[in-house]
């Protein structure tokens, strides 16, 4: 059997989200033959990020500055303010490539079951953002469930009357076959159709 | 976006075996947002691993020893030896917990579609192991696959002659890999090896 660091190491990969015991088996007898190419890169870009990563103050994104690079941006002052749930709904929004402006990460949902509220989100900050910057769109992208739809129906009686205020269409996606869609989304789609 | 350090920790973590770019993402945050208590532990304990981890020269197991605990524990000289293709399923044995003796870890099986041949595993050294060390039984526990099957046919037709040779029978799934089995499973297997 495996020594005390390997067992440590295996312990510690299986609490990653989408690992579990034996995929972090597999995973730590990867990197012990991949020791040059990816262990060791992998220890010392660990090391490097747990220093430095931080939120930037103003959004909530993820990076290694107190001010985000979207943050700091003269480009990114287009008076467009994207809300999302998550950091990782910023990164999928900058991977799309399509929105100019800068963002709004609120640290989750409103959620009575988890006891959830308004204060324990970055709600309050961006109803200061809002009427502190030249924000001239806030565009509520937060994702297509419960939760997010009811944290979006909050914030826009939030700012209600102070900012012209929208929200990601919802629809087929790009590529998708309506035989594989939930009823929901086809509803929505129906009920969004556009007159050609 | 991310930074260059968090991109670099992403890009390295989505070459885990079942990481891919999407889960690396979210594994990545997970760490960020753990970093006291997941990503520097993980940090450290990787840069440990990637100076210490080694093959043991005897068997090939994973360990930090140049001979791994189980060949150098005397209770372990049962003179029954247990051949596996691969660490994780030695890893596997020793978690039903059922066999005494000891490993010899192969490497992979033989492959003519792969070009793996007998050179390629560790089967001449499995040969010296017999004749050197006072080995009653050679248990074959290969994966039930026809790679699999076919090593161990390779292997029994090197060693008839020269020591009791059985292999793992009953429990085993056609098609079945050992480091997906439950304990039970393994057990039942191991108990009911027949004598080849
Ligand atoms: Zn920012
Ligand atoms: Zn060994």
């Amino acid at each position: 059997m495996s020594d005390n660091d390997i067992d440590a190491l295996i312990d510690l990969m299986a609490r990653l989200p989408g690992l579990g015991p034996r995929s972090a088996r597999r995973a730590v007898l990867h990197l012990i033959r991949k020791r040059a190419l990816l262990l060791t890169p992998l220890a010392d870009v660990m090391q490097q990020v747990a220093i430095t990563a931080r939120e930037c103050l103003n959004c909530g994104n993820v990076g290694t500055t107190e001010i985000c690079d979207i943050c700091a941006s003269e480009k990114r002052a287009t008076g467009e303010l994207c809300v999302v749930e998550d950091v990782s709904d910023l990164w999928a929004m900058e991977r799309a490539g399509v929105f100019a402006g800068r963002y709004h990460v609120l640290g989750g949902t409103l959620s009575a079951l988890d006891g959830v509220g308004p204060e324990d989100l970055s709600i309050p900050r961006l109803v200061d953002r809002v009427a502190s910057e030249a924000i001239s769109e806030v565009i509520l992208a937060l994702n297509a469930t419960v939760d997010g739809q009811t944290t979006a129906h909050y914030i826009a009686d939030q700012l209600e009357g102070q900012v012209k205020l929208s929200s990601l269409a919802q629809g087929v996606p790009v590529g998708g076959e309506l035989d594989y869609l939930d009823e929901g989304t086809i509803s929505a789609a129906l009920n969004a159709r556009k007159q050609l």
